[in-house]
């Protein structure tokens, strides 16, 4: 391998953490407008989405450009094909964090806020699980990969206990159903955030270990 | 390029027409199962879904064996990761029409179904994508991945309104809540599947133009 191709890769590399990074700063900011019902934050994320469109453009024509120069092989194959795909999950997760903040202009008459399900429980697993699949990848640690992929379980079950209490909650208050819905939808944006971060914890696992986990394989 | 090399491109061509086939299948049978609230259908496609998650796999497993192999480059390169991205698409379409199947057991008791939104167009529009971006893969026809990237905000706008529909519903009629939210959840995993539709149209014109059109560049 050249130290030109060496330092390509660790260019990359360089590159999907920043975008993780980014990326994991809005979901903060989004749980933040929710929790604060703050317009104006929830405006700045959906406005600054085009950034994480930009990154994630950048970063797949850098694979690209990689895979046809160099024409790696074996593990800086693997690493550049997970890198493509788990880019795709960071941009999309940029599309929740977006989805939540949309939410908030629904919600901002109604303070303060009742939740009817626990949100900051769901919001803090999902925002975990990003954290860790992300510390996964620099780290290549298969052990927290499979911790993420796991967790995924746990953010599910929430999603249905949140299900139920939201529909408990419109069945006993025939008000503010609008109110309700968007809370329905928020538990499912945060439910498919954690999906995302499962997705990137799973190429990790195969970056690592060659081995295509997915659909519950190592269960 | 090897005779060899294009057989092996072809066959993965094969492969991913053939998923998309049955990925078209399930959809068809989502759509079938909701409007006759039959939970036998519903139930047939949750159990065959992991005929898809397997076939996914597969073709990603090609999809790299050719890349190690034959370290391809432009077109064929372009080609192998497109295949890569869209074989993810059809494996998510498969999961929404899992989730529209999930919905059918929370509804069947309301039998004749009212569809307090423009269902039929919904699901037709989002077919009509999934279709129509296949069929530009086969063709590689440009201007039909692009209609598909215009219809998307032809079924974005029938999700708001189908929004705002079932919302004045569950206003008027406080009883039948949790068949009103089903009601909500089908037309968001209706709008994701449009959603994948049009991700594979555009890694389709990727792959002819070698240009990455999405985030609306070719607005």
């Amino acid at each position: 391998m050249t130290k030109h191709f060496q330092r390509e890769l660790q260019n990359i590399k360089k590159m999907i953490l920043s975008l993780g990074a980014i990326v994991e700063e809005r979901v903060q900011m989004a749980k933040t407008a929710i929790e604060d019902a703050d317009a104006h934050l929830a405006e700045q994320i959906i406005k600054k989405d085009y950034e994480i469109d930009e990154m994630e453009v950048e970063v797949e024509e850098e694979c690209l450009k990689i895979l046809a120069l160099h024409q790696p092989v074996a593990v800086d194959l693997r690493f550049l094909v997970a890198v493509i795909k788990i880019n795709n999950d960071l941009e999309r997760i940029g599309d929740q964090a977006v989805n939540i903040a949309q939410r908030v202009e629904f919600m901002t008459e109604q303070k303060p806020h009742r939740f009817c399900f626990d949100y900051d429980k769901m919001a803090q697993k999902a925002q975990i699980m990003l954290k860790e699949s992300l510390d996964a990848l620099v780290n290549l640690d298969v052990d927290l990969a499979l911790k993420v992929c796991r967790m995924d379980d746990e953010v599910d079950a929430l999603k249905h206990v949140a299900y139920d209490k939201i529909k408990e909650t419109m069945e006993g208050e025939s008000e503010d159903l609008g109110y309700y819905i968007n809370m329905l939808l928020i538990s499912r944006h945060l439910e498919r955030l954690a999906d995302h971060a499962t997705n990137i914890a799973e190429e990790v696992i195969y970056m690592i270990e060659g081995e295509i986990v997915r659909h519950g394989r190592l269960e």
